[in-house]
């Protein structure tokens, strides 16, 4: 039975016009006798289901007090400010109580992803309805009292936001930021076989790019080892005041794009109550038919790609709100996208059509004398954690399980002396990472966009290979249906992914080009912000941290261009609180395992490292580089000459990074060999937080301890591996922030080679040399003679790689000095 | 006729075995009689274009010396270090010079876009063909000098980089950072009725999110208003290591896909090159009837939506390079992507295949003993600015109209004394803008991801449409087959919309919310570096900025979660070159129109205007504002009680941004009242760029000025909109930098009202006098009182708030008091 009339269905201009400017409230709709699927019985309770969580987010929107309308609506029982989105609500009610349905008839594990914005009051209503939310958060029973509670909290005060977040039960997607609702649901269903996952996108949400490209995330579901995703489109037509672009095309055409994506396309459209849910009930149990029979063929020949099941669902924006307000179309239009009643606190008519509204739900017959769901509703919630508000896939850190990491140690390379030979650093990594990947064969997997073995962690390789489900032709190499590296040329779907694969409980790696990796900005903070947030909620537990390794980073950008140079990604992550991120820059190859190690220990941080992938020298033994490590800053006495730690330096030269190590330590043997009597301390900062005020970060130095490493009053040559500012930044409140003098990146658009690079930025060692003479009091007029010839040898290797197109050799083949030399 | 024989092409791993170690030449090949649009002579001439084009690139990639090959190849004339991407490059050319055919024929106003990364020998190579590349840089001539000074620069120091680049002729897309080309060929053809843009996708690039949603930018492409873009996919299957998703799903699947996105594909496939070359000049004929025919039948019936056509390129990767190296297959291999022959310099096997590979495009006949290109290749040139490598759309900056702005004062609000009204500051920017939109109606834009309305700029609405070429429902509003606001829900179709707009030389402008910019902090990079390297090409003309309007800004979220509350994206910019970006934090309604007006006037510039769309008091009437914004920073005297500038305050109350200013002078109207003997000064930053010293920004205040409103050693307590930190870095330098107290955002996650938002972060003004008194040597003692008082005001606004859900009225019902009292 339609709840409108055809006639106010007819919402032409003429017509709307003609309900002048009245506000008409819903009428309550009785359930017409559609065949489908559901008996009579199931249909009524489940529509009863759907009628109530309808009333709650309802409450939840509008409602302070007076939750039961167990006396007339009055304003201060409304909200002064009336937040979050009805409009998508009732898809996802319907959404939900369709795959409670289908979970407690196929005994599935499932988990739901709400992708549409501000739809947190349906998750919200379903989980109180589902008596998680009493059990997580006491004072909201499952009673009047509660129901009070739930309604007063929502987007208030204090209270819970109007999307989808930590505080909501069930949830493991953050519902502000919108694009990655099938990359969290693609990554929750990686490594879990027999996790079923209901992930509804808005149509608004999927006309981003991210969720654009995620629709091929599919095309890496093992369905031997992986769970099932079903993907439901909630095509409700609108946006904030605009329509979608996918209800604006043919239906035959929308189904064509899915089709291209790689599914098998359902649809369920209507305004019936009865007729979409018997459609969607049908929907649901062909979906899941369906993916019983994918996994089946999966273990008969693994080779045949699964095409999955989707829906799409073609239901009202706001469906059984008001279907006119003030005299506009209000349900089925984008004026149902927000609050449909705006003014309903302080407008009379809107708050008789508000009351009107909510009891056209029939709350009386859904909850009893005391606000208890009544046992119709209870008997179709599923039992214990198969409650999707209650299931720990959606509370990751409940779940983990600590990797089986070899000891790196025996993966360290040897050294004779620092600096006398040199390796790739991310490819030393990539032989522990390859035994890491082989000991943890379902918890563990890395990401790259296609850069794996540019970045050099091609070891990885010789153990597993490159996930992919699609045609494989015999000049492919690495690929795998059960690949454990998963390699798509998007930073958005490595990163969703991986998001997605660690909130529910696993471990991973993504490692991307430095420059490049600002493609997710936006994705890292919201995923940091998730952190933040769920530190603060009792019941969740701990995740394995992210983990970034950034390569072809910008002090090696020969092969590439101006855009290929961009180290500020750091400052993009030092924005976010201190007690969620960590940036590393390891020099070399032992600190490089030692810092990776520490990282696929910790819990619940965003680990950013940097670290080259071409020859480099190795300075530090497999023990000093865990020393070294495990203080995260120290003066590498070797390279000074300044051992007496009492006896304060002339100039510290200062590095972080590697490329700047190499650079800082060249500087300190020309001055160790042209100045003898220059007392000259080398410190090296893995870890970057190390700077930062102990009362800013947990890292952080305290001053007495920093004041020694750096002195009070010293000049300190600071060569840095990112944007020059961003030490000032972490240093400004230490005392001898005056005497910081800093080098680092600043734009500069030019092809060059790696030494050029370096003297384009003023970070390379005949310039470090020079910032010493001028900074050292006295040293100008001393050693004029010196920095003389360092302004010379900058015009010599200028000129050398203008010619020849490489490195001046006094450069690309110097070493460390013997020490006994 | 196929160019390597079936048993190899059969390249299974046993037929690699096969060929052993052994490195092969690609074999020169003979064009066969295949049917088709093109009669043999132009068959003929087109394949020798394709293949002088190809040993071009080849000589790029490889050849410091020797271009001509007219001596032996030796180890000196190569290169020491090999970069550029082959495997791309054949198609591109390909393309280009049937692109060069429809154009003549058609007599066609054509630009290209090259979407593969690394791609620049191709278009380089093609540009020098045309002799554009001579006309542009004198010492590139079109002989054999020419010819060796184009090979030596590309990928070399100094010279040129490896992708299309601000320096390629005809390019207006940077080919670094992959995703993007759709989108700036889509802008580039808005507004651009005649105009053709031949867009190749590389199949790697397709895997990203935003191209991935860009393919529906051409529901936005009005057939009677734009040009056309013809998209041509590149799928040569392979990318850096891995096959491509679109090349190992089933063709049908493909063209599904496609036509699921709108479009009428053809399949251009083969590795026979006359096979090709006559499939692709059908395809070429195919796509531009089909063009015809879609404005023919706009200009008949505009309502009926456009099924644009593209073209499936369907080619080895690395076509024509050798196909086997060291034993392994690589013609139309992922080993062909980047450098084919790594060893060419050091291995003679190498070299020697290498010569053959350059000497089987046989360069004797295409260039004459010049090296000048023959006169068969120049006939297919077309005339002047109809070659893609010299139209002037590419060099957006020739075409630039300036806008006719309408005088912005006549759109102020009128000022009866500060703070007396309200106004929502980006709704009255909204009624200029519109005027704006209506005097510009084919050179001016705007863009928002579905926030147009929600930023309170709607009253465009009143003279356009938004642009809509989809289906129209009764129930839409304001869609327009011409609209002038584009509104989709993707930040990255914004964004690379309104840049190829731009760089094509027209105006506009992308309002977002503040937090969601981050979604296109990597477009944003790559954007402002082409501005910065474009400005160092000499025959690059300045393009119109590039605007952004963030409103829904960090300080007012109460509307939305922790999620929405993200100012980091002013890090984000002032991290670019300081010629190029601009800050500015207009503090109410009159200063957002000066800044803009500013901004719509200006060029090469990235300007980002963080404006409330809020009700918020108005300051400064229009000639007032007008002054401010002159200067971009200022003492308010009427807002502070130290009148004379000679005399030195005891505290400086600086602000930047509207909600900080507003606090700020609510802590002013507090100190002048309880502590009238404080002498406290009050400034205003607008243009935050005039914070950093003059020798590091244009805007830079020199020291003195500086000093002179900030004071050498007076407390300064500074309420800044974004991260606090980014005040220190922009001041270190200053000699007050030490008295600089910042309050800004600190990630705090909660859901609150404005007022608590600013409580939690000790933005507000009780917390303001509070730094106050604890600032002021000697005021702690003698205010303690009032200081109390400050804390007990704390208190009871975030009770007040926390029981009604609103702010405490004392502060929401706040005015300035009248100077009068």
């Amino acid at each position: 039975m339609t709840r409108v009339t055809d006639a106010e269905k007819d919402t032409s201009a003429d017509n709307v016009d003609n309900v002048g400017g009245r506000t008409i409230p819903p009428r309550p709709y009785v359930l017409g006798d559609i065949p489908g699927p559901l008996d009579r019985a199931e249909l009524t309770s489940m529509d009863a289901w759907w009628r109530a969580a309808n009333y709650l987010a309802v409450g939840q929107i509008y409602l302070m007090r007076n939750p039961l309308l167990r006396e007339p609506l009055r304003p201060e029982h409304i909200k002064p400010r009336l937040l979050g989105h009805f409009g998508t609500v009732p898809g996802l009610n319907l959404v939900w109580v369709h795959a409670n349905r289908v979970i407690r008839q196929r005994g599935l594990n499932a988990v739901f992803v709400a992708g549409p914005g501000h739809g947190g009051p349906g998750p919200n209503a379903c989980a109180w309805l589902e008596g998680t939310y009493s059990e997580l958060y006491g004072h909201i029973s499952r009673d009047a009292v509660g129901m009070g509670a739930l309604f007063a909290q929502f987007s208030f005060p204090g209270g819970v936001p109007s999307h989808c977040a930590p505080e909501t039960p069930g949830s493991f997607h953050e519902g502000g930021e919108l694009g990655y609702s099938l990359l969290h649901a693609f990554g929750a269903a990686l490594d879990n076989p027999d996790l079923t996952v209901f992930c509804v996108i808005g149509d608004g949400e999927a006309e981003t790019g991210p969720l654009a490209g995620s629709w091929h995330a599919a095309k890496f579901i093992s369905p031997g080892r992986d769970g099932a995703v079903v993907p439901i489109l909630a095509l409700n037509q609108y946006k904030i005041a605009n329509p979608t672009l996918l209800a604006r095309i043919p239906e035959s055409e929308l189904l064509t794009l899915m089709r291209g994506y790689g599914y098998d396309p359902i649809i369920v459209a209507g305004d019936d109550p009865a007729r979409v849910h018997q459609d969607m009930a049908s929907a649901m149990d062909s979906c899941l038919d369906q993916i019983e029979r994918i996994k089946a063929a999966a273990r008969a020949n693994p080779d045949e790609r699964a095409y999955w099941p989707m829906i799409v669902l073609r239901t009202p924006k706001g469906w059984t709100c008001p279907p006119v307000v003030d005299g506009e179309r209000v349900e089925g239009t984008f004026r149902a996208h927000q609050v449909p009643l705006p003014a309903a606190r302080t407008d009379d008519a809107h708050r008789v059509v508000l009351e009107e509204w909510l009891r056209s739900y029939r709350p009386e017959e859904l909850f009893d004398e005391n606000g208890r769901p009544v046992g119709e509703l209870l008997d179709l919630v599923p039992v214990g954690a198969r409650r999707m508000s209650a299931n720990p896939v959606a509370n990751g850190g409940t779940l983990v399980r600590d990797l089986r990491l070899p000891d790196w140690r025996d993966y360290g390379v040897e050294i004779d002396a620092p600096g006398a030979a040199d390796h790739e650093a991310t490819r030393v990594l990539g032989s522990w990472l390859r035994d890491v990947t082989r000991d943890n064969p379902d918890n563990f997997l890395t990401f790259a966009p296609d850069e794996l073995a540019s970045n050099r962690l091609q070891d990885i390789l010789e153990v597993t290979g490159r996930d992919w489900q699609a045609e494989i032709d015999p000049n492919d190499v690495k690929l795998d249906r059960r690949g454990r590296v998963i390699e798509v040329l998007s930073e958005h779907m490595c990163q969703g992914l991986l998001e997605g694969y660690l909130l529910t409980g696993r471990h991973g790696v993504f490692t991307c080009y430095e420059a490049f990796i600002h493609i997710v900005d936006a994705m890292f903070n919201q995923h940091a912000k998730w952190l933040d947030a769920s530190a603060a909620v009792p019941w969740r537990r701990p995740v394995p941290s992210l983990n970034y390794l950034l390569s072809s980073h910008v002090w090696r950008q020969d092969h590439n261009g101006f855009t290929h140079q961009d180290p500020g990604f750091l400052d993009v992550v030092l924005n976010k609180k201190p007690e969620i991120v960590r940036v590393y820059l390891p020099p070399d190859a032992n600190t490089l395992l030692s810092t990776y190690d520490h990282c696929l220990r910790s819990r619940h941080y965003v680990n950013v490292v940097v670290a080259g992938k071409q020859p480099q020298p190795d300075w530090l033994g497999v023990q000093d580089a865990a020393a070294h490590c495990a203080r995260g800053v120290g003066i590498w006495e070797w390279a000074g000459n300044n051992d007496d730690l009492g006896a304060s330096p002339d100039v510290v030269l200062a590095c972080a990074g590697d490329v700047p190590t190499l650079e800082t330590l060249a500087a300190a043997a020309i001055l160790r060999d042209r100045l003898p009597d220059l007392r000259v301390r080398v410190v090296n900062v893995v870890d970057l937080m190390r700077l930062l005020p102990a009362d800013e970060h947990p890292h952080g130095l305290p001053d007495s301890e920093f004041d020694t490493l750096f002195t009070t009053n010293r000049p300190v040559i600071f060569a840095f591996h990112g944007y020059p500012w961003l030490i000032h930044r972490l240093t400004y409140r230490r005392t001898n922030h005056s005497e910081m003098h800093v080098r680092g990146y600043k734009e500069k658009g030019t092809t060059t080679t790696p030494f050029d690079m370096v003297m384009l930025n003023d970070l390379d060692r005949y310039h470090l040399v020079m910032d010493v003479v001028d900074r050292v009091p006295g040293l100008r007029e001393k050693a004029a003679g010196l920095r003389q010839e360092m302004v010379d040898a900058r015009w010599k290797a200028r000129a050398w790689t203008r010619e020849h197109g490489a490195d001046i050799p006094v450069v690309s083949q110097w070493r460390w000095p013997d020490p006994a030399l």
